[in-house]
């Protein structure tokens, strides 16, 4: 339990109707007392999981800040496992500062980014995965990316690396036993053990570090470039796949974004559509520029749409972009299908990709889910985004797990040689702190610090 | 009671720890059934003014959204009146939009702006005036002005109307009993008394109308140009009164604002202040723009603090400054005292201000303190706020009181020139209906919707 009270505005800053002050810790209950009123003028009484009404006012001057609805949620059994009281009173930025500011007054002080989310951390209400989670479920971009966060901050992360650990523990146990105990059959029996169990927890490892493509691409979309030569159609597209996937553009305030960059929903996965310049020579200085951009755009791009108009014959620029995207990952497109495609134009695009060419009329519609369709292909095969798993490892959690993966290896390469099993104890004891790490065991002050401060106040 | 259930989201739209759903009608509590399951996964059961912790489901497929805090407060005593259901869940945009998707797809509707206050007033909960200061409430920018939309929001400015009203009609029923029985007498005691207890009531219109300066000033308030020749200081003395003032600069999104405006909170009434690039002649086409702007902010302003170098000789521009601003309401200040100031400076600037000069240095915040008391006496006195009502009406309510203002004073006199009781009847019949309007009594569809369809979303 952590000595002082916090308090902190938890909505978004910003004209609404209602609005939150949390308060946690030992003093919430007396501030509650100390600055809520009922509507004859007395102190009021707080209920366990109860709510009331009533008014905000000034602690030493008993004026009145606001109406308000009182929630008192007791520890342990609260978010952050501490006294938690919440006040609900209008939303407006005014009265949200002032009644925060009556809660200091009573004796909390500011709550830093995350401390909220912290404490229940440090209090044993959730494991730093979960705790880590909060975050992603806050900024999902899209329902699917909701529902993953929404299971990592109900643990399934946590779950899988509590399980790995006990086995590691119970094998760690083993080949200690062993080694007090040492004859010399079953030293092999323990060094196979290590062999058979360790390649099952290496294979769940993998897995793990595996949803980390998923996490990635949830958090930040794929990055997608759409590419040709002007007049191909590129803007319809975008439109098109705007239109069919019903994108939810996020507006976010504070979130910094290019204007040519749309965040469209594709059957959930987020795909960050960066719509180029048309990308041709040119003399023209000013043209020059969006193009020169277009083609940064190309180089920062997971993927590339590259479109062609398949009504026209292809031309110089065409046949240019073909070779510069080469190396790319790409998916070839041939829009204006409505119009006809030339023979000789498909006979040489087809040429380009093995995989085959999305025909669409970006005008009719028609195509535009076969596209979808190629493009999570694409995604799921190529990115490597299972899109089947409960979790999701993060940056920080992916590290974690590479080194309990290379602890764990060194431990049944020990095992394997026959060399003594002191030195594969002690492998599998780091692999096992690894992973611990990666839940938030023994995590030491700085890390936590530096995890939640990434966090919004009030959370 | 309304027919359909209504939903929304209750909190300002942004990246927020929580956020709220709110319900409300006859379907609150079967949707909240619908939606939410108890952590074993049980429906959950929802209790009178009791918290649950569950998560929010979609109806149908059962996957889950978020996990919620479930608020339940069955009617009539909601802020509704009728049933309200609230989901606290984690404030993502895409998380609250697929809860609040939720409740509409289990039978709710979308709410319109401002319809759960509508409700409210419709269902006797508050009255107009009230409903209407809910906004004032959300949208305050100091400390006072919110303190005195609370007031409006407690009823003070319902009270006063409804204590009026009430005496308006004991006096029609005495009129309307002397029409029935008609002696000659008794005819005149009954003018003498409309003569009487009108002269009273006509004082406490004036008071209702005259708090409509107070509102108005809190909530757009003071347009205030800050004019001067350049390098006589303007700036710095506006960062002056912004840091000995502790301005709130509240940053709304969506609040447009000229980049040279600032709010600042003086004694609790807000400042919109207007720093004026330097007046002055010149040739310079730019420059001009610069000065043309300054001139329409002053022309604009309702208050002009007009800032002298003294430590400097006077110049032309400052001798037209004087001249230009010499109609409208101002201020004369003379910046710089610390440098010592000019005696001719001095006797000149002083001819120019009947009430005298105010002497201040922005540098070190000598006299700036003596500033701020000279605004809120102009403020208090020629912009006639009177700051020490305790309610304020708005435009909408001023212009019924100013109507119910006028009918009394026709009644009172054809009371005073002995016509017929009928017409004394009439009048005073019309004040009472005029002032039943400005709470809303007999308000019609058209007139609730105008009003509440500038609430926010979720209200």
């Amino acid at each position: 339990m952590q000595e002082d009270t916090i308090a902190a505005i938890a909505t978004a800053i910003g004209e609404g109707s209602v609005g939150i002050v949390r308060v946690s810790g030992e003093m919430a209950k007396s501030i509650g007392e100390k600055l809520v009123r009922t509507p004859s003028g007395k102190p009021i009484r707080l209920a366990r999981r109860n709510i009331r009404y009533g008014r905000v006012v000034q602690p030493d001057s008993e004026d009145p800040l606001d109406e308000a609805i009182v929630l008192w949620m007791p520890g342990p059994h609260s978010y952050t496992g501490e006294d938690v009281l919440e006040l609900q009173v209008h939303g407006g930025v005014h009265v949200l500062q002032s009644v925060l500011a009556a809660c200091l007054a009573a004796g909390a002080r500011m709550a830093e980014p995350g401390e909220f989310t912290k404490r229940a951390f440090l209090n044993g209400r959730m494991d730093l995965s979960q705790a880590e989670a909060v975050i992603d479920l806050i900024r999902a971009k899209t329902e699917f990316a909701g529902k993953m966060a929404l299971r990592q901050v109900e643990g399934r992360f946590g779950d899988e690396v509590r399980s790995i650990r006990k086995e590691l523990l119970t094998l760690q146990a083993h080949v200690e036993v062993t080694i007090d105990y040492p004859e010399h059959d079953v030293e092999d029996v323990a060094c196979q053990q290590v062999l058979t169990v360790g390649e099952g927890l290496l294979k769940r490892i993998d897995k793990l570090i595996a949803s980390a493509a998923l996490g990635r691409v949830l958090r930040e979309g794929v990055a997608t470039a759409i590419v040709g030569r002007p007049n191909v159609g590129k803007s319809s597209l975008l439109n098109a796949l705007l239109q069919r996937e019903r994108a939810i553009v996020t507006d976010i305030p504070g979130t910094t974004r290019d204007v040519l960059e749309e965040y469209i929903n594709l059957r959930g996965i987020p795909l960050k559509l960066m719509d180029t310049a048309g990308i041709r020579q040119t003399e023209d200085v000013v043209e020059r520029i969006g193009v020169d951009r277009s083609r940064q755009s190309m180089a920062d791009a997971e993927l590339v749409l590259l479109v062609y108009d398949g009504s026209q014959l292809l031309n110089e620029d065409d046949r240019a972009l073909a070779s510069e995207t080469g190396n790319m990952r790409r998916i070839v497109v041939v829009n204006k299908s409505d119009r006809g495609v030339r023979p000789e134009t498909r006979a040489w695009i087809e040429g380009l990709a093995s995989e085959g060419v999305v025909y669409l009329s970006a005008k009719t519609g028609e195509g535009v889910d076969s596209l979808a369709d190629r493009v999570i292909d694409v995604i799921e095969r190529d990115i490597a985004v299972d899109m089947d798993v409960s979790y999701m490892a993060n940056a920080r959690q992916t590290q974690l797990l590479q080194l309990a993966r290379q602890d764990l290896s060194s431990a049944m390469e020990s095992a394997a040689a026959g060399a003594t099993l002191d030195l594969v104890a002690v492998a599998l004891q780091a692999a096992y702190v690894q992973l611990g790490y990666a839940i938030g065991e023994e995590a030491g002050e700085d890390l936590l610090d530096e995890i939640f401060s990434r966090f919004c106040l009030g959370k």
